[in-house]
């Protein structure tokens, strides 16, 4: 029976696991209509000054801003239409004193014309004249070359994720393709004599694979690439063959162990004797998923990679892949910015009981409320994975909390 | 001019657009690996109850609960061992009276028993013969079948979107194949005489087309198939063409509006031409994105779709389409469950002025301090993409508040 006298929290559990997450993803060129969601692998530089040209804001007349100082409803400046300025293309007259051209949003200000006046702040004079009824200051209405970029700017470091304001952004600055990271390659071996795939018929005794399919789609999601490797019996032989293989060929390699307590010693043992330096932490102070593994295995000749090894019970291997997993595959990304995880503020329903000293994760399930969002928990054992499907999001109890209170405002990580 | 004298705040100006949002898309069936983000277009019922068998939920022994009443650590309670459980497979014998049998977490329960005796609470006594030191009541450390999901009950209601937790919920019951709703078509027609697509060589006064770029991927990730139709001049006879041909093709339409007044005229007076009921909103009480227009056109003997005219503006057509387009598709699809949008507490570093009277979304860039996140409002026009990029999320200025103040805990929506 493995004991887990020392168990280490979540938290620094990872950070022994942080050393063997160093990028190791090859990069690759992607089209821009392909990039959303990537990783960037170099940072981007503006080939080209945004705005490229000096544009008007608003629609109304381009003008010299010194023509029009101390102008009013009951003391306009005059000024001569020089002609219309076409979009899309550079003017060919120039606006000198007291003259002044008609420009729409978005169009290039004129050689001469420092600013634009509102055409709500005008009117129709004789023909070619228009009555300026307000004053503008210089550069009012416009917007100045570079005044969203400089050429040769940084405008995305490398280790961002791609989002549709990047995509939108690289667009505007006619970038068509992006150097990104690989998708790092993450092995999943299914492990358990009672475990059998989807396709085959339900005998007694046996249950489907079900962590293959949440772990492919969680790890997909986080920016890897799956790789199922199939499911394994209980046996350290064929385990120890296929774990080598999965680590030879792939980034990284999570080990569903199966439940039994013979098998979560068994996947500790052939992860151990996979490669140095092996397990790092076995035994984690979280509910669920006490039993995790985290290692490092480095075959013959190469550099460690990460080993993870997952409870069996298939919420148990959700909530811990979602700790360690994604944190893994984000890491191996390279991903720079820390962003938030996505979160809503809800008030409890029910008291949630919890044991002192150990960090928990409970499901909870959200319904509007007139004021915002309850939060009521989805009480279920770790092996029923539809308590994970009933459920929106998680609720993190902290170790040094004995449970929550009904109608205490509490933090619920969304499950997407 | 269009003069908005009657604006509609946004949630409003949503409703008015409602009525044609039924659900138009067809079904199709994928497997259930390609299922993740998917939205079910019927209810799923269960093809048999989960788990399909009794099983233990610990490491121990298998035993007839009534046997170890009473038993202690100074009084156990001795039974006699059948054998192991074999993982996988209906054991052979049966529990009666004073024996039992050894049993892993996961195993099937035997004939017979109806409790387990955790590993932990046992001793060894003699051979084939267990010291129970701790009484179990009925039930305890076993799942009981059903336990998760009945035989015929429905699990995933139709109009789910499917995450990682539905796909290995599925898998556990079996399920190969899953009928889904097709992804909606958005033809997205990007209008302006300045607007030039990527790949061609940046002359003065043309700008790149961004739009098409930030909805395509918005809508993709928001469920729907983006149909670019390319770029369009300002001329109402190739844009009421292009935009009726859209309209056939497709399940809604996206007009990204050149940004001039004339521009955005001939955009509404085109769309109101297209089909009936025409333009329903013309003009939203929100900054940025005042111009948007909303609109359900009919052609021939067909039902209206909708169709959406955004402002020209890269962040003015981001947030709009956040506000009208996401939602829109989500009704499209059928979405039942109102999920909360993701979003994070943080505290304002500056303060930020608003105008009284109309809602306004401002960009905020999010750190992380010592106490949770600090947003910093991202000032600029919104003429400027990277503003965008530059941002992690959108706070909400409501319409009754002047402004918000620094220190200000504030909720921000995040940009994904």
């Amino acid at each position: 029976m493995p004991e887990f006298l020392h168990l280490l929290p979540p938290k620094e559990a990872l950070e022994r696991l942080f050393p063997y997450l160093d990028l190791q993803s090859q990069t690759e060129l992607v089209e821009l209509g392909d990039a959303l969601g990537r990783i960037t692998a170099a940072a981007i530089l503006a080939p080209h000054a945004l705005p490229s040209f000096a544009r008007s804001t608003v629609d109304g007349y381009a003008v010299m801003a010194a023509d029009t100082y101390g102008a009013s409803d009951s003391m306009p400046a005059y000024l001569k239409i020089l002609g219309e300025v076409p979009m899309g293309t550079s003017p060919s007259f120039q606006v000198k004193k007291t003259t002044c051209a008609s420009i729409h949003t978005g169009g290039m200000l004129p050689i001469g014309a420092d600013a634009v006046v509102m055409l709500e702040n005008t009117q129709s004079a004789l023909a070619q004249e228009v009555e300026i009824l307000r004053a503008v200051a210089e550069g009012e209405n416009t917007l100045q070359v570079g005044e969203d970029v400089m050429v040769g700017q940084e405008v995305i470091p490398k280790g961002i994720l791609l989002r549709p304001a990047e995509v939108g952004g690289l667009a505007a600055l006619g970038i068509t393709q992006v150097k990104v990271r690989c998708r790092p390659r993450v092995a999943i071996l299914s492990t358990g004599d009672e475990i059998i795939p989807l396709g085959t018929s339900l005998e007694p005794g046996k249950v489907f694979d079900v962590n293959t399919y949440t772990l492919s789609t969680l790890i997909s999601r986080a920016g890897g690439e799956p790789v199922p490797m199939g499911i394994l019996p209980d046996k350290a032989d064929s385990l120890a063959l296929c774990a080598a293989q999965a680590l030879q060929t792939c980034n990284m390699v999570v080990i569903t162990a199966g439940s039994s307590a013979s098998a979560r010693d068994l996947t500790a043992q052939v992860i151990d004797e996979l490669g140095k330096p092996g397990v790092l932490v076995h035994g984690v102070n979280v509910r669920p998923g006490k039993p995790t593994i985290l290692a490092a295995c480095a075959l013959p000749g190469q550099t460690p990679k990460p080993v993870i090894g997952l409870p069996g019970n298939p919420v148990s291997a959700y909530v811990i892949a979602c700790l360690f997993v994604v944190p893994a595959i984000k890491a191996l990304l390279g991903i720079l910015h820390e962003a938030p995880r996505p979160s809503v503020e809800a008030r409890l329903t029910l008291n949630v009981p919890s044991e002192a000293g150990r960090e928990e994760w409970v499901p909870v399930r959200l319904t509007k409320s007139r004021s915002g969002w309850d939060a009521e928990p989805v009480f279920g054992k770790s092996n029923l994975i539809f308590t994970l499907v009933r459920a929106h999001g998680l609720v993190c109890i902290p170790p040094d909390a004995t449970g929550l209170n009904v109608g205490e405002s509490v933090e619920v990580y969304l499950i997407e």
